[in-house]
């Protein structure tokens, strides 16, 4: 699929957008990509975003896909909007250990008032090929930079 | 609902595997009770668990609830057996402000081969009531010590 | 929880909505009661609504309890609106067999713009305790008589 | 992807399960393709198979696409082999108008206890091009013949 961005400075605004996310800087994300509809996050792994079997915690895994696929979602957007995730379901398909995760969101479907959005994680490792770990499917909803309306 | 563990020592044995999980240690979770078939995760917010608009980052909305829901389902196997997350969906209600989240997983259905729980959060604030600001609903597998299975 | 509904007939307004429904009468569908925020739909067991095992198809149960919720939702809202379904995640607990299941959907919040439900599904039998088959958790937004503004 | 089926038979063990579906056969649903890890129903549209603004029912969308789900990942098991649906989420992105339905089926992930599935529901028009009307990501577990084992 093939998205015509509306802000030509989307990429600026999803750039500025993310290095104003405490929760990124934590867990050290790194924003790898950006394109019209599709966003890629990378992470490098440490022992303390793991859980007790030693691979990253799926609230880890979902903190890099949900914000893939919330930014894939955001850079179709005019630019003073924003975006807000509404829910999203995350599938655990494989122990999420390596030396980095890759997660990609993608925009399946946007409308005038939901976006539908999947994502993949992939986890990197010296010693195997890249290997798909989780997989996201997620509503998003624009809000003309008034995220109290969800409310 | 009630449930009856089969292991007596469930509770120290999820204090246990709580206090080996980095990624908790990091975000500043704290165990808060453990029954059986329902386990309570207390986070006090920081501003380095939130996302751009303030609010806690939705995938640390889900680290705590979804290790809710694991530790509850836990609660009800034998010594020796651990839980995976098969998968899980969150809807996110309202704005995770405030001064502390409180996530509450619940074993809805425990069958042999898959246990389901449901998980609320809700966030405290100094000027307002208790509000609602999540919940879950999530597949979990026990595992004899083999999450290797899962692949 | 208790929801104060804006529409006092909004009891009828649901009666009339599900006579127009042709898949309801399809499978037999019977609105149970229709409460503010809670509806209850029953579904006698009919060796065409079943799958190959013998149970209920997933998505004739998904019928029901999509339907339950969906006017668990329609209670709330004034005269002249109309509720669409976002998305849904059921879980599937147990084989719908015995000789009726019943479906309550339940409004968990209910925001301006989108309203979260849960429902659940007990399957009825001559021989045995009413029992948990499956459990929902979706998300309904509202729209004034105009569906077409979903895409 | 590409899968390798343990049973060569897999596409007439399907095309015979899918005969026994009785709730199939009420909406008028058809088996159109077989292929290891993907399946296609078609499904005729129908007034009886609506709600009430005329789109077909979420509930009778998800009968179809979970099927292809299940066959999809049922295609890759060996003979004697048989699938439940643990759960799904489905997202409607469109009203489901026009002449026919269209469910394509695809395994995302086979392991050893759990097949991950995603599928895709096209709405097919005279006067329009296929548009895409749904999309589903379900979690399915592989039983030998015993699906009372879910319980």
């Amino acid at each position: 699929m093939t998205f015509t961005p509306q802000d030509p400075d989307f990429a600026a605004r999803i750039a500025a957008s993310f290095a104003r996310q405490g929760a990124l800087a934590l867990i050290g994300a790194e924003l790898q990509e950006v394109q019209p509809g599709e966003v890629t996050i990378a992470l490098p792994i440490r022992p303390d975003l793991c859980q007790h079997h030693g691979y990253v915690h799926a609230g880890i895994v979902t903190t890099i896909v949900d914000t893939a696929c919330g930014y894939a979602a955001m850079s179709l957007l005019p630019a003073g909007s924003t975006i807000v995730s509404i829910e999203f379901k995350l599938n655990l398909l494989a122990p999420a250990t390596g030396t980095a995760l890759v997660a990609r969101g993608q925009v399946k479907r946007a409308g005038r008032t939901i976006i539908v959005c999947t994502g993949d994680v992939f986890a990197q490792s010296n010693d195997r090929d890249e290997r798909l770990v989780a997989t996201m499917l997620g509503t998003m909803m624009p809000l003309a930079d008034r995220p109290e309306l969800l409310g």
